[in-house]
Parts: structure tokens; sequence; C-alpha cells
């Protein structure tokens, strides 16, 4: 079974959701649930994890701070990912016997970073574990006051599709440090564009797993297509070809659509983010739901990143 | 470190929240954490983890069926020990490579059983692992509507001490199974006690690590004394010695205190879950928190329960 199978199961089995719960707004498939707690604004809900050997070289290759904060970051880009703003944090954290010593630091780490995104640890829950050290994070935050809650599957037709920053190379194949371990949460991008967009920011997401992936998501999700030029895709320093950018995964950029009436301007407002117009969306027909058009040549965009596959034996 | 270190390390870095963050009305070490989301009633947050081979013998031994259910069960139990109402819950699952092919298995039955509990699943991660089946859930829950979160700090000099039901046995030590595995959270248990006691209802926490250590956390959190009877103790079937019941851990059973005006009923209202006096809440002076009176003789219960130490190298 791959991922993208079990994800498919699972997103099945919730459609009755909205329906038999009234006050989940947004389940499972955006980067945030959504859930209307009763009399106050509506709540971002996400958990993300990260698996020493998967997510990050063991310790000590890489330090308890960086673990930590990847641990924290990768949950607040989630938020981000829906335009809005963390309030608190919880963790569970499965520790190898060797590194309990350490698990002082580890939380030192985690909190000092918690906090630094505005979302103080609150609860947690520690265990032992004879496998690799696994932390996974829970963050609940506030949607943008003004626009809501920004989902994936808001793109339309004739959007003009965006990024931010510079794709590729955040994991250096030779050291396995870089980006992915000290990325900032495009938080403030993210507010900003609400701020100067409201309802003409259509659709919105942070890039974990791949340009290629997640843009096929969204238009999966906004049951439409998404073309993009090749060409246009901002590649960060040392990266060499579009497929690299498109498909290297790790790097917490803004992946968004605005209405075509929009002239995005060069960088996020307030910020040196820059912005990107890299394709248009398209009306729904059959073929991929994200195609990269390279000298004519169009790609598949689904097969570009990271599906976290792991075919075994079914015991 | 041992866990418990650990933990007052948690708590003495996270004295500063209420004053900081004046939304977080209550922080670690409780069985949930309490937030202000602004404009409707509190939350309860709390986030539990199981890892096979600490929590349940791997699969195929314990059933998937089983593992979902104890993975939800748990902290259900801890929104129960707060004496709320589950509402949501979301899950992140590290999964071993040979398991990946049974996840919608495990999916499957941890969407029914959080459904069951009324707190369905709205989000969740997934991840590969070279180690064991990981699965860390958080639930988002409200308090009694009445009575509002009933905390383990709460418990007062004079107080009766009570709890629900038998205690010991939880884990067949020749299997491995047994009610561990399929222990019913104490929810409309503690519904009932906020319903009919209202605020002579000082204190509630859920038993997980076994009576003796928990009972001296709840001490410590209300700073004031614990006595218990050892004769008092109620014991699971099979169960030959206090010991056993107050140490043995996995109970999932209400340990709570009651005004000394109260006479507590002899079952839950409403249920058949029965209710025990088992000993007194006593002013705070020197000597454990917790006190186990046999025969003429004190042992402190703190040295009765699991703390999850695992003393191991610093590397």
């Amino acid at each position: 079974m791959r991922e993208s199978d079990l994800l498919a199961h699972i997103y099945a089995r919730s459609a009755d959701l909205g329906s038999l719960y009234p006050r989940v707004l947004v389940g499972p498939g955006d980067d945030c649930a959504v859930l209307d707690a009763g009399g106050g604004p509506p709540l971002l809900l996400k958990v993300d994890q990260v698996v020493a050997g998967r997510h990050f070289e063991p310790f000590p290759r890489t330090p308890m701070d960086l673990i930590g904060r990847k641990s924290i970051a990768r949950a607040v880009s989630d938020v981000a990912a829906m335009g809005g703003t963390p309030m608190v944090a919880l963790a569970a954290a499965a520790i190898p016997d060797a590194l309990f010593g350490r698990a002082d630091h580890l939380f030192d780490a985690m909190h000092r970073w918690a906090r630094h995104w505005g979302c103080p640890l609150i609860g947690g829950d520690i265990s032992s574990t004879p496998g690799p050290l696994t932390i996974a994070v829970t963050i609940v935050g506030t949607p943008h006051h003004a626009r809501g809650p920004v989902l994936r599957s808001g793109a339309r037709p004739g959007d003009l599709v965006c990024v931010t920053g510079r794709l590729g190379g955040a994991v250096d194949a030779a050291t396995s440090g870089g980006r992915h371990l000290t990325f900032e949460p495009r938080l403030a991008e993210a507010r900003a564009l609400c701020d100067t967009l409201g309802g003409r920011l259509h659709a919105l997401m942070d890039l974990s797993d791949g340009l290629g992936i997640d843009a096929s998501r969204m238009a999966d999700a906004s049951r439409c297509r998404i073309t993009i030029d090749a060409a246009a895709i901002p590649r960060a320093p040392g990266v060499s070809g579009w497929r690299e950018a498109a498909g290297a995964g790790e790097d917490y950029e803004l992946l968004f659509t605005l209405d075509p009436d929009c002239t995005p301007p060069p960088a996020c407002p307030g910020t040196s983010t820059t912005i990107t117009v890299i394709g248009r969306v398209l009306e729904p027909a059959p073929g991929p739901a994200c195609a990269i058009l390279d000298a004519g040549t169009e790609h598949d965009g689904s097969s570009l990143g990271w599906d976290h596959a792991r075919p075994g034996p079914t015991p």
C-alpha cells in the first residue's frame, strides 16, 4: 500500500464527517483541520511528526536544538499554510533509552522554538522506545481574522499559480543538513497575503513533499488542473534543473493561487520573501492533475516528490 | 534521568505560562491542558501515545483493532479524568514498513473507536519508521458545562479519597492481553460525579501508572498528603494483595476526592461502576506525599507504580 492509497482510504472514510459532526468544518486532507469550537472563532488543528532517520539524521549528527526546531516548525508551517496564527502546541516524544539523559535538552529546544512562533507547549507525553526518536507535535491555531482559513481546495480555473521563495536543495546531499532543519515557516508571508489579497487569495498550502506532487494535490482537492512552466520555477542556489526544484521536497514554501485580476507583488508585503508566478489553473480534463511543461513536453507533476510509500510484505 | 526528573524540569520551565499566555488556564502537569480559545467554553487538550512493545505486544500478538482501540482510549481517559467530553481527535502514526499493508486496518480501528467515544478523527499524519509502531493521539474536549474542568490539584485536607472499580490485574502476566486493551474510559462515571456532586468533587484524575504513584502525584499537585488504607483498596478478581492492586498500573479507573460532608453512593449514578472510599486527604507534612497503611506500617505510595525511568548512558 502506498501512502497515497492509504490517504485515499482515509478521505473516503471521512467523507461523512461534515454531515454527522457539523462542528467539523474541514476534516482530513487539508493542511489543518478546522473546528467550530462553539462561540469563538474557528480553530485550526494540526498534528505532524518527525522520525529520526526519516526526517533528520539521528543525534548527534543532528543537534538536539535542530531536532526540536524542525519538529515544531513543520507543524507551524501547516498553520501558515492556512493563513493562520499558531496559539498553543502539544508534543508526544518517544525517546530511545540512550537519549533519555538528553531529553531535557530536547524539551528545552522545543519549548524555545514553540514560543518563538507564538505557540507555547502546554501539554505532552513521554515514552521510552526501542526504536528511533519520534516526535509528534500538535498545534492549535486561529485563522486569519478577516480572510478565514485558506484551503487548498479553493483554486479556480483561470487563477495564477504562485510560490514563495526558491525551491530545491533543502536537504544537503552530503551532510543531510541544510535548510530543511532551519527553515522559517511562512507565517508572516501568509498573513500578509491574507491582509492584502483577502478573498482574491483562492487557495494556499505549504510545499513539504515537492512542488510536483503538492501541486497535484492542490489541483485534485480543487477539482481542476494546474499547469506549471518549468522554466519559471524559482530555483534555490546550487539547484541546476527544474526537476530537482520541483521534486526535492522539504521546501516549506507557500504554493498559492490568485484571482486572475491580481498583479502579484514581487515579494510578500512587509517581507523580503519573493513571489513568483509559475503557472495557471485550468478546467478539469483527463490527464495529470498537475502538468509541468518543459520545452513543449508535458511531465506529470505527481511523479515529482515524496510519496511516503513503503511497500512491504503484508504479514 | 528518570521520567519524574524530566517532568519536574518541564513543569519548572512551564511555570510562567499563565502569566505570559493568559489564554492557557492549565498547562503541563494535569490530565489535560485547559485553553481559553476565545468566546466559547474552554477547551481540554491532551496528547498521549502508545509504542509497540511498551504499551502493547506487537502485531499480530495484539490485533490491530485493540491497538487502535487502546491508542484512542488512553487519551479519552484523560478527558474523562477532567470530567470532560471528547469532541475531536487527531492521530500521528509511525508505521513499520512490514505493517504498512495493514495501515488501513489500523486507521479503521482508530476511526471506529474515536467515533464510539464521540471524538471523530479529523486529522493526522503518517510516517514510516524503522522502529516499532508508534501512535500519538491528540484529543480536544470540553469540560463539564456546570462544574468546569476538575483538576488533580483540587484536593483539600479532610477530603475523602475514592476510586471507581477494582484495581490490579489489568495486564495478564501470561499473555500480555487483558483489561488494559479493552477498558472503557470512565466518561459516563466522571460526568455523573460532576452532575451530582458539582463543587463538592474537589479533585479528579485517572489511574494509569498505579494507585500509589498516581495518588502521590495528586497529593503533590494539591500540596497536601494522602493516606490510603491498604485493606480498603478494591481488588480486581485474581489480585491477591494490595501491593499488586496499588502498583500494577493500567487501571484507567478514576481517583477522586470529595468534600468530607459527602456520602459517596455505592456506584457512580446511572452506571454499575462501584465507588470505594479508600482514604483521606491530610494537611501537608514531612514524609511521603501518599502513604499506604497496612496493619500499622506506612508504605510510600510513590514506590508503587510505573515511573517510565529508562536510565541510560548520556551520549
